[in-house]
């Protein structure tokens, strides 16, 4: 339905004025308010929470919320949770997990988890000269912040790195101070902005009254989603003669060989790279979702750690040595169990409950092999059924829901259309036809 | 809690019998079992056919569903919803939507919207033999594929182009047919990977019989979530005079340049670059969520466009010509309007109808304006007051929320908390003396 007349003021009213304002403006008709109405949840105090968590809420999305359970990672079971809408995601998770539970499972690690952020200004000035007061006031800026890191501080957290730096050769007079962080338990974006705004401020005074304040313009502070040293790695490894269970028409050396040749064609080929990259979010934006964190940092950073080399990359990669066939997967990421949704949503704390209240760091090893086990299941699908096989039984499941097919239909749809191809006017019919 | 045995068979029992299991293997517990109980819709019929988006599902996963009305794209109004977990995101799309819609409001364009895939092989015959195969039976191919195109050719899509490429400097041996498709209002992915499966056992059949079965091995076949081609541009544009009105403590001159030189700083900096983007994306997921539309498809592509030219970089630009300020995003994505999620998820389709039920192409160019006013109104905050005072004020409203503060005590709050650090240790503390 059209929007016809502007509508000011629309966020100081609330959910029902916003609903009945929409009807009245021919925005929603009376039939999509009662789809809006009936997903709201019956306890109005944790509605009202869940309004709370952006602007404008209407109502609340659905996403499947499902579990893989038998994820083997560094020697200890979990169950994972995912939140994902996509079909076969889950399905593809809770393979792998299965196959790997009995061959040594996920192998995990940490390589760092450092967060980063930055203080832009122009200067014209001299460079020496500021260097100097850069490296003469070290020591104060840090004693400064400490009013914003202390409490960070307690946890184990605080200001890593600081460092200033010439970046005029990118852009003219573009200088930046670049700081490292450790977050703790938390994603530390508020955290990280509080410290770097009110070191701008700092700054800016010490600059502008010490040095030249002509030359001298702040721009902005904020710090960076792209965290290369957040960076966790997982691996599953297993002697090839142990894949003969999964590798159907091949062999366990044929189907490591075509496994590694797919992975091997994702490092070459950004076409193919995007894609398979794309697969292993697949499994990681489920858990980051499902256990309140920004799947959007995690994303961008990702992607843009697949390209550092120059060109668009796989994230995971394939060794066989010595007859044994290892998948390997390093993704930076950054992420909390702490804050923000994490500590609020409460299907977020549920799915950090299921998980046994892990560590930011145990979490990242969790998402990891989470994408590592729909990367393998569809790597395993790709090089030998092909993947449309597994899907279309879902479309088809999807369709007979939709259609709403009772039980006996069901089971006879999935016989007829185990050879033919589904279309939703296909299902139509064949249901049509057996009433 | 945890997992403490492995759990076979979990898939093949009803949520029920799966909440049952979880009880009793300690992995939930009864509190936790209401909270997922709690988040079920209401209408059963519905509710399975939420279970049956995914697997394993045994609850829903809330995400707000927002509005930001008055955007105006292309001379159209429109209200358009947004389903996102983070706060801020609805609120300054609708901050940039108000601006623009008095200001010739958000310019969209398809530049093109063609999708791919491959089929992948090895090849270590005669390189122009297989060229010559391939061109004389380019017909017969495209013949053979019309019982899998036909469908889609009626809603004005099909393959676009069909071309065989040696990739062999690349990797040994390494060939692909590359398929370019059009997919209508589909966002195509079942079509495509069906067209490709079928090519490839076609393709293998011919080579085999025909020209050499030792040189040949099939690999894969699937489509690509890099689709550069399935390109949308959106920018807005003013007198820089008419920034006035937003450009906080600097003129409107001064506003325009500092915006653009935030935007210069995210061309040249990866680490900017990646958390500019990372904004961008806040905007657009929230409408491609909403809509029943894959995320993970369109973050990766937009993601590995943004590394297309070696480093990676901002996706929008700025330029200021003639005193007139322009903000430009180019995106690739690829999405549709029927389909999956599209035609089943009660929320996505609700908000499609909200948007007036778009084509494919008109929802690209509304996804890409609500990734430019995302953009727009973050900078903004960036290079005038920073972020963080808008952010904390609603992180003081989540944790308001969370500790049930009423009325009188959230007016208190809010003033109080205006010039001091929000944390939820001094929200509790400000909330015990304020009873």
């Amino acid at each position: 339905m059209k929007q016809k007349n502007n509508i000011p003021g629309f966020s100081k009213l609330s959910r029902e004025e916003k609903i009945k304002l929409l009807l009245t403006e021919g925005i929603i008709s009376e039939e999509m308010a009662s789809v809006l109405s009936s997903h709201l949840h019956t306890d109005t105090a944790l509605q009202s929470m869940y309004e709370g968590f952006s602007e404008n809420t209407l109502s609340n999305f659905y996403i499947p919320f499902g579990l893989a359970p038998n994820f083997l990672i560094n020697g200890k079971l979990y169950s994972v949770p995912f939140a994902i809408e996509e079909s076969s995601i889950v399905a593809a998770a809770a393979y792998a997990a299965k196959f790997w539970a009995s061959h040594g499972g996920f192998h995990a690690r940490v390589v760092n988890n450092i967060k980063v952020g930055h203080v832009y200004f122009n200067w014209k000035g001299d460079k020496e000269s500021i260097f100097k007061l850069f490296e003469k006031k070290k020591e104060n800026i840090l004693n400064y912040l400490q009013k914003y890191t202390s409490s960070m501080e307690t946890r184990g957290g605080g200001i890593h790195s600081l460092q200033l730096l010439d970046k005029s050769t990118d852009l003219a007079n573009h200088w930046q101070i670049k700081l490292e962080f450790r977050t703790a338990d938390a994603m530390g974006a508020n955290f990280i902005n509080t410290v770097l705004e009110a070191l701008s401020r700092y700054w800016n005074d010490m600059v502008t009254k010490l040095l030249d304040a002509e030359s001298f313009e702040p721009i902005m502070a904020i710090l960076s989603n792209y965290t290369p040293n957040s960076l966790v790695e997982a691996y599953v490894e297993v002697p090839i003669k142990d894949m003969e269970k999964i590798s159907g028409e091949y062999s366990g050396e044929e189907f490591a060989e075509r496994f590694r040749r797919a992975v091997d064609i994702a490092l070459v080929d950004s076409y193919r790279a995007v894609t398979h990259n794309k697969g292993i979010f697949n499994g990681m934006d489920g858990v980051i979702i499902a256990t309140g964190n920004d799947f959007r940092a995690v994303e961008a950073c990702g992607h843009a750690y697949a390209s550092s080399e120059g060109t668009y990359s796989s994230l995971s990669k394939v060794t066989i040595e010595k007859d044994i066939f290892r998948l390997t997967l390093r993704v930076p990421m950054s992420l909390g169990v702490i804050g923000g949704l994490t500590s609020n949503h409460p299907m977020a704390k549920t799915a950090l409950k299921i998980l046994d209240n892990p560590s930011a760091e145990e979490l990242m090893m969790i998402i990891a092999s989470a994408g590592l086990a729909n990367n393998f299941s569809a790597i395993r699908s790709l090089v030998t059924g092909g993947i449309q096989k597994g899907h279309m039984k879902m479309h088809l499941s999807n369709i007979l829901h939709q259609l709403g097919a009772n039980e006996i239909q069901r089971e006879k749809a999935k016989h007829f259309f185990n050879e033919r191809e589904v279309s939703h006017a296909a299902v139509k019919e064949f249901l049509q036809s057996n009433i």
